[in-house]
């Protein structure tokens, strides 16, 4: 038996047109042969529409009546879809989670997910060619009602795919036809990539290019489950997110990364001694802050500056936190920037090459622009520039690692 | 452990200061030391909303992707009420039908409940002091969803107090505060009724009096299940729906049913011989036309008139139907008239008096209203009129026996 999960987004099932443009990508998978699993959001702007709802009841709604309510939106996608399947004629049948079951921890809102009976799919995939699963939920051991987080339909299907290991295949269709080298909306050279490793696709998810959810990345790559990133819209091949090869080791550059949903904060004069670092960085991780990139300066007279950057939207709490903790720390000034912006180099070539950070930097220095902080990993350079060069910036590294014609080797 | 049902239907849970409305209603019973299991119904409007998008997904959706979509109304009502109740300090949690499980059979959108798991109920009742339920749905034997029908959250309320005999009552909050001699809308002398039978209840129910669904009364008279019927909107005791006893024998006539829905067929010169009836109510059965009452004349040179009512809606299939084996019947005309209506005098006291017949008779007479059709039961005499008299009819019924003022006794 041959399976291919193939998962959907809110935006393809919003209406009957959009969901017989589904029905066609699935009935072209039958006639390849394949057993199909198709997984489901909720149609666009319904599980806002619940979330609202629910904040009109309650202030801090409880969480695992927060999950039961907001569910309901994919059990309305996959009923409707069930419904125009069997009306034209192909054997299907839609299947809540509990009916599987995917089996979760009891983390409400952002569940992991622990197991998935894929004995039972086989029996079903016996009985229907097409099973019509609702993504973004699970149960509990005690069957309670969970959700995967923002996006978990993605890790819904890529979970479905290991579970049924060896024989199938993962495609997640969305608005875009692939993983491009940037964002095309900011730069027009941007290229498409026919593959991408998993590694790489983590960082360019982290870092803004909200193609797939980042958790089901992380989990396609624990399981080592190949997925497809397609457009509903197109018949285009679109990118596939897979194990990094030897063929990808030769490219040393595969995309340039942007994300302006950045802060920065300075602590100048911290007392520089043992446990500094937790006493600051400990109350941000307790608020649930997750601060990404963190320069301390070499010390001076015992002082020394901190600067670290935090998602935008925790600016107000972050400096809240700052003031109450100032005088432990001993800081004589707290200060603060919200018009930076994140650009990052990224390939796993980058692991066995060095002089992918100097190009990059002598790049920017051309152009004359500033670098405000720098931060490396194995397959990433990264730099925090004022935020009026961030798009300047993508552009010039796209040109000067040649993107937009071939991947870059060196 | 006391237990406490109650249900509450579309309108009392459309909006979050009618749901506070129920939770008044829920926290009096936990303070008169009940743990409570409360039973809803969808927002008013929210099942027909999904039924419709159903309609549009297909002409004729298939019933088990049809339950499935329009079972995540009561989910919606029951989440938002359980935030609702866990935000006030009441420990509750939601419960859907799986949940429990409410076994069902697999008549999709008419359901039949075969077993509820009161052992589980009544562990969760350790643990909460109050379960949400979600009305109208249940589950197969193999997991999936089914519904109830039109009203079956009654249902569902009245078989959760039959699973937890003898611990558990029952309480349907409706629109009307009980049930009443007549319709109050119809006769402004009508009188609540502290007490009605089940049977009595029955043949209100079915003839228009739509306080609870049939179901559901069927469903506590077969176990025993004592139903009061009240009022969200105020705190009057209400109606009790119970068995019959020795005081409600007494009474003669509770009250007078009326149902304006009803087309009369009639079928002239039809051959008078065996398996006539047969010929003609077979393919009514078929079609799934209910078929009421039915007079057939003495036969006159070997032929015989055949009269016979239905709802109104079913009239257009009916005629067709009759046309069609028109020649096998010998009918020489087939003559129809929506312009009718059935009133009943109802009372299980009835069955051990006789002259309740004769006086309704007479009470008409007096008014010059002309009887169309007769047919009784044991506690039921009803008349088809012709609509113009329909309501002067249950005013001088309701007059004759004197129901304003008290019971009738004879």
């Amino acid at each position: 038996m041959r399976i291919l999960v193939q998962k959907f987004g809110g935006t393809s099932v919003a209406g009957l047109d959009r969901m017989q443009m589904v029905m066609g990508k699935v009935r072209n998978a039958l006639n390849r042969g394949y057993k199909v699993i198709v997984v489901l959001s909720a149609m666009a702007g319904e599980t806002n529409r619940l979330l609202e709802m629910a904040s009109k009841w309650s202030d801090s709604p409880n969480r695992a009546e927060l999950d039961s309510l907001v569910v309901t939106g994919e059990q309305v996608s996959i009923s409707l879809f069930s419904m125009l399947l069997n009306d034209n004629g192909i054997k299907a049948r839609s299947l809540l989670a509990y009916q599987i079951p995917i089996t979760t921890n009891d983390d409400y809102g952002n569940a992991r997910i622990l197991h998935i009976n894929g004995d039972r799919l086989r029996v079903l995939l016996a009985e229907y060619d097409v099973l019509v699963v609702a993504g973004f939920q699970g149960q509990t051991e005690d069957g309670r009602i969970t959700t995967l987080g923002r996006g978990g339909s993605d890790t819904s299907a890529v979970a479905l795919a290991a579970a049924l290991r060896p024989d199938a295949e993962c495609e997640i269709y969305t608005d875009v036809d692939g993983v491009y080298t940037t964002d095309p909306n900011l730069y027009g050279k941007a290229r498409k990539l026919p593959k991408v490793a998993y590694e790489e696709m983590l960082e360019m998810a982290s870092m803004g290019a909200k193609v797939l959810q980042i958790r089901s990345v992380e989990f396609a790559k624990k399981y080592n489950v190949p997925v497809h990133v397609r457009s509903t819209f197109s018949d285009d091949p679109g990118t596939l997110v897979t194990q990094e090869d030897s063929s990808m080791e030769s490219v040393l550059v595969s995309g340039i990364a942007y994300d302006k949903d950045q802060a920065r904060i300075t602590l100048r004069k911290v007392f520089d001694r043992p446990g500094i670092a937790a006493a600051l960085f400990g109350p941000l991780a307790d608020a649930g802050v997750v601060v990404d990139m963190i320069i301390q300066n070499t010390s001076r007279e015992g002082h020394t500056d901190i600067t670290f950057t935090i998602p935008q939207k925790d600016l107000k709490e972050t400096i809240k936190l700052m003031e109450q903790i100032q005088g432990e720390l001993g800081a004589t000034e707290i200060a603060y920037d919200s018009d930076v912006v994140k650009v990052s180099v990224i390939g796993v070539g980058m692991r066995n090459h060095a002089g992918v950070a100097s190009k990059a930097f002598a790049a920017l220095k051309n152009e004359g622009i500033n670098i405000l902080m720098i931060s490396t990993s194995e397959i990433k350079i990264t730099c925090l520039l004022e935020e009026k060069y961030g798009e300047l910036a993508v552009r010039v590294l796209h040109d000067a690692f040649r993107l937009d014609t071939h991947d870059y080797e060196g």
